[in-house]
């Protein structure tokens, strides 16, 4: 490609045709943001020639030739199994939509941080210039052998499913798309301690989600495997039904194992009656539809940052609230599962992530809570120590159990 | 894929089946790299909520739209202009060939430490389970969004040529092969201080290089470009000429531009009365034909770990001896350029490194030696601290100079 000289000028924020830049230098965000948010650091010395010619050659060699004779080797030897990739096309970027790779950088960063912090996993921003499925499948089957997993992130739906379930058939290291199984995991883990709180089963409830995206999918899901009453998703048509002729293939397979009270019609319809309310979709919920829930609700408005109900109007109608935010009780945040998920899966070599390996973590999520439950604690903070660590553990055990691990 | 439960046992050296791995306890080249070499770090706090809300959602939105509005703040906001990938397949890994992807991994984490502790580059071992050029070339566009830059690594010759050709055709971000530009960098400093140390011009000399690989291919292009008297180019049939007819595309495209005394016949023919010997081949030259050099020649022998002429031997005949090895003076090193080179080109945004900005690199790292300069001291120690900002200064001037530097 041609070079083209452009002057991005950092410490201007006019460019060259005097028009204003896009960027608010008051604003803390820019400046902590200047220059990215990560590092690569050597864990090994190299100050010397001796300690070069053990990390380089001729030293390295010999490494190479005991991975090459046998294989696994490269978990023991390399940084593989603590390392994993966060892959997204830049479609469904937070709330932002489709704005591409490279505005998509900043969030995989702070993934990759994230991993990091909570969960002591390396993690790599990829950040891919192509939307294709089997393209997208493709490239990061060419990329496995460099990492132990592969966190998805930020690909929009329904495209998200199909390359978790391709690749997933194409690679023995965990594929996992956060904002599915993220999302749902800590919604299983708040809602299991809000049952709790309120004497319950998990079987006796009747959910309502509003948004059949990535999240809402996994979310009706998992609380499916979870043995709930029964649930319902709705989109922006409604209530996902069989009856409905405008299905998507993902949307009509969850027609078939949601629902079974066979609703039709409004999410507002759906609401009345319902145990549970889970928002995942950025839209609103009128009051009468919340007052409309069954006696002690749970609301989840985990919509960032207009919560489908506000927490104050929630508050009226329901025994339990959650949203997305970290300035209201109870936030919903995936940081509570992915840095542990993963953690727990490279530690025992895992080949994939299994239902029964995110039930764990949603368990294990909920019994951090323990004594202390409470209407507004029904999930751990993103900062409480015990939670990575809890979280890791099980899945470890998990996998062990389910015959995915290889350690 | 099915999940197969293997046990590495990393605490024992035999295996299931009781057969010994092939790993020697004892050599403190596996203690070193046991873990891998390397991990990524957090550049900015995650202490508590109001570090998250600046650092992940919802801060990081401003960021990303910042940027989805005015692409090159991705430079500024992001960790993409200190980060190179480097790229593999893992077909031509050191001297031991084609072992594949996993067992390369070791070389490309020492690769990717080195460029930390010398250039204080970022890196990223990206390893790929795929050897078609057009496969490579797709992969490699598709994940540059995400790096400043793209080190090619240990990729076989001729696929090397044009992988690297075809990608710089398709992005703005440099694309830089080591194996033969790193090499060749190094040779034409080694040789430059060679020939000031014995009072002679490079346009008064003719050299041999024996091995049309990746590293004698760039390093005649290099020397030709640099304005070398003559040089021949030896393949395992003997020197590359236009009436050979088993020429591949690339050795055809050799035959056109060096070789101007017209030899035909052995690597030995043409040793005779030459005035440098420059071994990237792996194979071994007769003492009779380092004997029937020029008066004063320079002898650079450059195969690891056995060159192709011992050093005791080449110090009969030759003037300035060196050698890819740490152990003798002298050692041709690519760690004494790459550092310093994607240090350069990332300093300036550079869209591509061109020849003027590779010849620069040699200019600076022939300097470093200064009025130092000696037989046994024609190139920099790979651990002199002055090497990478020299090379990293040199090459940002040349970029800016060519008009490929975007600040």
């Amino acid at each position: 490609m041609a070079a083209e000289i452009v002057n991005p000028r950092s410490d201007s924020n006019t460019d060259q045709d005097g028009e204003v830049e896009p960027v608010d230098s008051f604003d803390p965000a820019f400046a902590l943001h200047r220059g990215g948010k990560m590092a690569v650091q050597a864990t090994v010395p190299v100050r010397d020639k001796d300690d070069l010619s053990l990390a380089y050659t001729p030293g390295v060699a010999r490494v190479c030739t005991a991975i090459a004779e046998q294989p696994e080797l490269v978990h023991d030897y390399t940084w593989k199994s603590s390392v994993v990739a966060v892959v997204t096309d830049g479609t469904a970027v937070l709330g932002l939509g489709d704005i591409g790779p490279e505005a998509s950088l900043p969030v995989m960063e702070g993934k990759a941080i994230l991993f990091k912090q909570f969960g002591g996993v390396d993690a790599v921003p990829i950040a891919l210039d192509c939307t294709d499925v089997d393209e997208i499948v493709e490239t990061v089957v060419r990329l496995a052998p460099s990492f132990g997993g592969v966190n998805l992130e930020d690909i929009s739906a329904p495209r998200c499913f199909e390359i978790e379930r391709k690749l997933q058939e194409r690679v023995d290291i965990p594929i996992f798309h956060d904002d599915q199984h993220g999302t749902a995991i800590v919604t299983l883990a708040a809602l299991r301690n809000a049952a709790r709180l309120s004497g319950r089963s998990i079987g006796d409830l009747r959910a309502v989600i509003s948004g059949a995206g990535a999240a809402g999918v996994a979310i009706a899901k998992m609380l499916v495997e979870a043995g709930i009453g029964d649930v319902a998703v709705a989109d922006r048509k409604g209530v996902v039904s069989a009856d409905r002729e405008d299905l998507t293939s993902v949307k009509r397979e969850l027609a078939g194992f949601t629902n079974k009270a066979g609703i039709t019609g409004s999410l507002e319809t759906a609401l009345d009656g319902a145990d549970v309310f889970i928002g995942v979709s950025g839209g609103t919920v009128p009051e009468e539809a919340v007052a409309s829930m069954a006696e002690g609700a749970f609301v989840f408005a985990m919509a960032n940052p207009n919560p489908e109900v506000h927490p104050d109007v929630a508050h009226k109608y329901a025994a339990v609230v959650a949203t997305g935010r970290s300035d209201f009780p109870n936030q919903i945040n995936n940081v509570l599962a992915f840095p542990g998920i993963f953690a727990g899966a490279l530690q025992v070599r895992a080949s994939r992530i299994t239902e029964g390996m995110k039930i764990a973590a949603a368990e294990a999520l909920a019994a951090v809570v323990g004594d202390d439950l409470a209407a507004d604690y029904v999930i751990p903070s993103p900062f409480d120590e015990r939670v990575a660590p809890a979280v890791t553990a099980a899945v470890a055990a998990a996998a062990r159990a389910e015959g995915v691990a290889r350690r």
